[in-house]
């Protein structure tokens, strides 16, 4: 399985660059709280499953720097970092909420965090970090067994579409391949699982400004696992969805609300309005952590707003394979950064999780809390 | 008034080169047929109206060139280019079909090579060359003039949003300013009206990729005007319409149907489909030109697909200024590149023309044709 994160021992933990993907790939060390939570901000991990299970290490990190602080645990071999505990809080619910904050809008983040800390809450201090690491742990594990569940039921749900004269042609926003994720994917595991089973699948890859996921990680994925696929400018799907191009579209998330609204990269929604104006289904993959039921409707999602810099440059390769970034606008130029944007449950056809595929209404995500979903 | 095209004296044509810009304001001299045709595909002009004026002189040039190749008027001067005639067809209608060939969407181009031809057809052959002159000189002050009037039209219509609390805002796509036409603009001149008579406004501006037609062009533009405005990425225009932050969508057109239908730069579709989710009109402003009572809707306009290329590259300026383009996916990432889509006449809230606004119906445009529009 091909994962975006590796720990190799307690306390050893790794990620993939993001950041620099497509162009280099990378492993970074995260070896304190602080690292784990610029990594999200800096978006070298993105995706809401990922960064929830970055956000639970980053807790385990906290909490071992706090315990080797205050001696109750005694340092060895470097191990106090010399910005443990500057600048971070040291009461658990701050820890959680500092965490949390790194970004707003996907619920995953303090979903694993507030996890992290319900478990080590009655835990002594001193065992507290350990504890914490193994549920981070748990955690990435859970996500990848999850995200092969999502394969599954989605590659079931597609299955109808295949025809024998052409291949399956799904349309996908942002990244949410095996990248977002501890291993597998949300959305693109489904297209996965068709794939692996000698199902033709073609992916009409959005490029995703302004930060270029699409193009940069999900082309990349998709040709690593030698998945046909074209990348298109954003502003193409609805002409492919007009034109009878598009069998599917489908998308993660990063927050879902109890009434069955996605939140999900910026662009999304236009997308969705283009499938339900051609009777083509939007289909939404994601673990059911990412399912948030005391949002009641996307109206209470707050949309994080990015820097202004991501829509002013474009990062890339030269012609002589230097990574480098362009201003694309005039000096000056001011810019606005929604990162995300609000798809009314109306226009998602179903969600599809690890527990099963449902209607994305509140009966559907009730079902599947109480463990009724199919 | 501003212009991206200039008449010196008789054949002495000169552009502005849309390719460099915002980076660059280089103006290039267009001496020959071919030239006029190559910065057609170059897009070093770009715009329905402006490619039809360039066209226009094309012709013009063309005939010049033969003439002079000919010997029916005596070559001074350096006068005769060595391509002259050279790879140009030699006669008016296949002159006509090589030069609306250069791009296939806008109907602007092959109407105005067409409109000269019609004149210059019972002309002598040695007078040609002069009264096809004389007539891409009048297309392109009749299409600034028209622009002018666009933008009275328009500014009636907007008056309404205007509230006393905040500046109107409008959201457009690509670039249908003066940049576009031979003056004034179509969808940006009723925003510059406004501007000019003292009512605030503030323009969303799409940044159009592939091309970056928004962040390069359009953004150029509107500051040099000193109109407020934002560039953003074309995946948030959605998000700002559910927000209430837009209070018209307005943009121009490649090539409206005979019943309403409307080409534009690709994306266009998408922001109209949003508009309408929200109750948010959709203006297209166009010259009369740019509506072809010959193509009976939308399913009968060719789409232009350019090269792959523009997709898989982003031009811009690098931090020490030099202007380059980056790579922004994988090395091999197959990419496709429509450049246009379909907004159906049902999404469209009314056209903006020189001789009024009218409903986007077939009605609508047989009053235009007919001189019964108000």
């Amino acid at each position: 399985m091909n994962r975006p994160i590796r720990w190799i021992a307690p306390w050893t933990l790794e990620v993939l660059d993001q950041t620099r993907l497509p162009f280099a790939v990378e492993w970074v060390s995260l070896r304190t709280a602080d690292h784990c939570r610029s990594a999200i901000v800096t978006m070298q991990v993105r995706g809401a499953p990922l960064i929830g299970a970055v956000g639970a290490f980053g807790l385990a990190f906290a909490l071992r720097e706090i315990a080797d602080a205050s001696g109750a645990q005694p340092p060895s071999g470097g191990r106090r970092a010399a910005s443990a505990v500057a600048g971070m809080p040291a009461n658990l619910d701050a820890l959680v909420a500092w965490l949390a904050s790194a970004r707003p809008t996907a619920v995953n983040l303090a979903w694993a965090v507030t996890r992290v800390a319900d478990v080590v809450r009655t835990v002594p201090a001193s065992q507290r970090a350990d504890v914490a690491w193994a549920e981070a742990v748990r955690i990435a594990e859970e996500d990848a067994a999850g995200n092969a569940a999502i394969g599954s039921h989605g590659a079931e749900l597609l299955r109808p579409l295949v025809t024998p004269r052409r291949p399956v042609h799904l349309l996908t926003h942002c990244n949410a391949g095996w990248l977002a994720t501890a291993g597998h994917g949300t959305a693109l595991a489904p297209i996965y699982a068709l794939h692996d089973a000698g199902v033709p699948v073609h992916v009409w890859v959005d490029e995703t400004r302004p930060r270029n996921q699409g193009a940069a990680l999900t082309a990349w994925e998709l040709a690593a696992a030698g998945v046909p696929h074209t990348v298109i400018a954003d502003n193409a799907g609805g002409l492919l969805l007009m034109r009878g191009e598009v069998d599917a579209v489908i998308v993660g998330a990063d927050r879902v609300a109890a009434n069955g609204d996605v939140a999900n990269k910026v662009g999304t929604y236009l997308k969705a309005l283009a499938a339900q104006a051609h009777g083509v289904p939007c289909y939404v993959a994601c673990p059911v952590s990412t399912i948030d039921p005391a949002t009641p409707s996307g109206d209470a999602i707050e949309i994080e707003e990015r820097d202004a810099s991501e829509v002013a440059f474009v990062t890339g390769a030269t012609d002589d394979g230097a990574v480098t970034r362009v201003r694309v606008v005039p000096h000056g130029t001011p810019t606005a950064n929604p990162a995300f944007d609000l798809t009314p449950a109306t226009l998602v056809t179903a969600l599809i999780t690890e527990l099963g595929v449902v209607p994305a209404t509140a009966e559907g995500i009730r079902a599947l809390m109480t463990g009724a979903a199919r």
